[in-house]
């Protein structure tokens, strides 16, 4: 076969130089037609759009076209032709065919209309069919998107250690990590397993959150965030746990509250604006396929200013539509930790656009929140969307080293591990906030996907670590 | 003090809106001066440079200049005045200025001057300094340009997992992930482990690479790159290993080695351009205090195309060298692993240029490496640079199921475990291609730091997971 330098599926569709011969190559999504003509439907993940392959049976070896199989890998040379097909802009006149690789009828993909959980089981394959394809392209825009934002605002992308000896959350089931020999443990004498002999020579797991480190950042730098994998070892079996996951984590000097709730509402709007801007084919399958609401919902986010009230207030008029008779599956008073659906209901029924809940009670919040002279209440914010509930959880950051010392001692987090954090406080603390955003959760948000093991390439969860 | 909207220093510096009222916070780098003027320096992490703060001392309270101590973080509210000293544009003559936080004569980075083994050791304060300020602003934007390369070249970014129950390299001391107490391990009648009490139901480690899943990508996506932390629980406490380091590893279908060199060529120039084009400062600084030829070495490395040659080749230049009288620490003769003294030999006295091996003794490479036909080479390729050696590993992958297995057997790499990435094969195969870079690595050669754990945060080593 002419050596013929190839282009991309998505090059070729947007192509109008019809005539030239171009090489195409990908993976086989159907052949259909009849003995003298057959129809190929090429896809190589650079859009959700096939290319339709011409193909004339009679010119080819039967040995050729056989092997054309849904799975197949092949390389096409061929002819450039404007397409009969309705919505299809550029076809490919085969002349040319190459198989790099069969696909045999074991091949676990044959037809359409797999589950999400058997797809789930085949996640080394899933990228190849058009849901997973789209989901994960439209995953790199968000995180293009991340980036993008943070890096225009002069905020520096800051590594947070994933292995930490440290737990911030003061709570939190933590993995523990560890190169000692199970099967013959050092002891101390006390019986206590010997740490010594461990590779860090303490007791380390794998982080929860960068916050407390990305805190140290900014308290220097200025700006940051971190974005990176976090992990929790709790046994949910839900489709909003993963055992591993994304979180984004900005944290800024000299920002109160107020700032951080707009930088918050301009970050997620920018996203959306991204997905909107450079994500539409995807999307709009997605939204035709799963969630009919879903170009919906994101514009209507887009289009309204979020709205700002406190936590006691919200409270407040879920209490009132409780009183006039609506139903909630958990009850709502002043202390009580938010579900899902109350949060849904201050967006979706009440206020009919996003919300930002402030100043939550002290009790249900972090040690490191910045306390309200009411002494009741933390300058908190909580971002809460249509159909997820709470994408954004964020804070000004208590900065007096005495109220942080003694909240921490209140909740029992043990503060000589995060000396160093007790530090910014000591040498030129300042005021500072800042947020996390589980980048699965937005995802969820922009895909319309309902379960969080769909938005990530290789699902960690309990009794689940294959590939 | 009057509410003026805080402006950055960098900004500051750049300004030229003399005789207006601004505000700058930071933390005081020094305060130094006359019983009448001060002059302080503050930084806010915008830029390794400070803006000068000039307090005509008797407008002031005695206690709030008391205060303005190294390590303080204060926010002056002032007019911005032309500056008087060379090479600075601009300064502010305090007119209010309020002690965000104090900072005593405890604080622990007083005065210039440091070892870096102590700043290692109050990691949590040191991007406080010059130094490190440079190094992770610096760090921010290799990360920046490596997420700008691939995007525009369409290539996706890809997560792949951390918790691992595969060992890529199937060597390679790993990181053992566990929520069992390990004071009650459940054993089996044999009385080995019974990993299902363990969270994942079966035995799970740290990643040593993301290469695998990213093949699984690149199969179906065309494209892909991972940019994420990766494990070695090796015992080497030296200047080049850390036991958690961020991994750039991109992989491409439908490319072959020549191709890959390209692209890889490509990538690292595109990144050192960035470093020049958009942190002139910082490496000018480190250029100055720590490595004077740090400059010279990143223009080096662009103006020069990278000299290609196989590793047998390559030998044969040593042995020659070593006839002629050259010493070196470690013997050279074909099959064996060049030592970083051999790869600078090659790049920086023979070549005078970057250089890439191709072709390699099979034995010393992975099982997924492409088999030459002389069945004593495969397709690998290193990049090797002036300095540091190698920067970059990577190879055409062997697309042969059966060769595939048939070397995974031979070296007995546990194919049970990796039956999905052998479905790559058996599924729609075609020739690819990848690499991976080290980003601390990337990061030694730009910034020009000599100890891995300088260009990191929070450095993870044998005995040390502080922070």
């Amino acid at each position: 076969m002419e050596k013929i330098r190839r282009t991309k599926v998505s090059d070729l569709l947007k192509s109008e130089t019809f005539g030239t011969i171009v090489n195409a190559r990908g993976w086989v999504r159907s052949r259909r037609g009849s003995k003298k003509v057959n129809f190929v439907a090429l896809n190589d993940g650079s859009t959700i759009n096939n290319l339709q392959i011409v193909v004339d049976v009679e010119s080819f070896d039967e040995e050729i076209i056989k092997k054309i199989t849904t799975g197949s890998c092949i390389s096409v040379n061929g002819e450039l032709v404007a397409s009969q097909g309705k919505g299809q802009s550029a076809e490919l006149q085969a002349k040319d065919i190459v198989i790099l690789g069969e696909a045999d009828n074991t091949y676990p993909l044959q037809k359409k209309g797999h589950t999400m959980e058997f797809l789930r089981e085949i996640a080394h394959l899933r990228p190849r069919t058009n849901t997973f394809g789209a989901v994960f392209r439209i995953r790199h825009n968000m995180a293009m998107a991340v980036h993008d934002f943070f890096h225009k605002k002069g905020f520096y992308y800051f590594n947070a250690p994933l292995i930490t000896s440290s737990d911030c959350e003061g709570a939190g089931e933590m993995f523990q990590v560890t190169t000692m020999n199970l099967y013959d443990l050092k002891k101390n004498e006390d019986g206590t397993i010997n740490y010594d002999y461990d590779f860090f020579g303490k007791q380390a797991a794998l982080t929860v959150s960068g916050q407390l480190e990305a805190e140290l950042a900014a308290m220097s730098m200025g700006a940051c965030y971190t974005f990176g994998p976090t992990f929790r070892a709790e046994n949910s079996n839900t489709p909003r746990h993963l055992a591993e996951f994304w979180m984004i984590e900005p944290e800024m000097a000299f920002v109160e509250i107020d700032e951080n709730m707009d930088l918050a509402e301009e970050f997620v709007k920018h996203c959306l604006k991204w997905a909107l801007d450079n994500c539409m084919e995807d999307i709009s399958f997605l939204n035709k396929m799963f969630d009919k609401e879903l170009i919906e919902r994101i514009h209507f986010v887009l289009e309204h200013d979020f709205k700002r009230l406190t936590y006691t207030e919200g409270v407040k008029i879920l209490e009132e539509a409780v009183a006039k008779g609506h139903k909630f599956e958990y009850p709502v008073f002043w202390g009580a930790d938010l579900a899902s659906e109350h949060e849904r209901y201050l967006v979706e029924d009440h206020f009919k656009r996003p919300v930002i809940l402030t100043d939550y009670p002290k009790e249900i919040k972090s040690f490191y929140m910045k306390q309200n002279d009411d002494d009741k209440t933390v300058r908190a914010m909580d971002i809460l969307f249509p159909k997820i509930g709470e994408i954004i959880g964020g804070s000004q950051r208590e900065e007096n080293l005495e109220k942080l010392e003694k909240r921490a001692k209140e909740m029992e987090v043990p503060t000589k591990d995060i000396w160093w954090y007790l530090d910014t406080r000591r040498y030129g603390t300042a005021p500072h906030s800042g947020f996390g955003l589980g980048f699965e959760r937005l995802l969820l948000f922009v895909t319309g996907m309902t379960n969080i093991r769909d938005v990530i390439p290789f699902p960690r969860t309990p009794n689940n670590c294959e590939f």
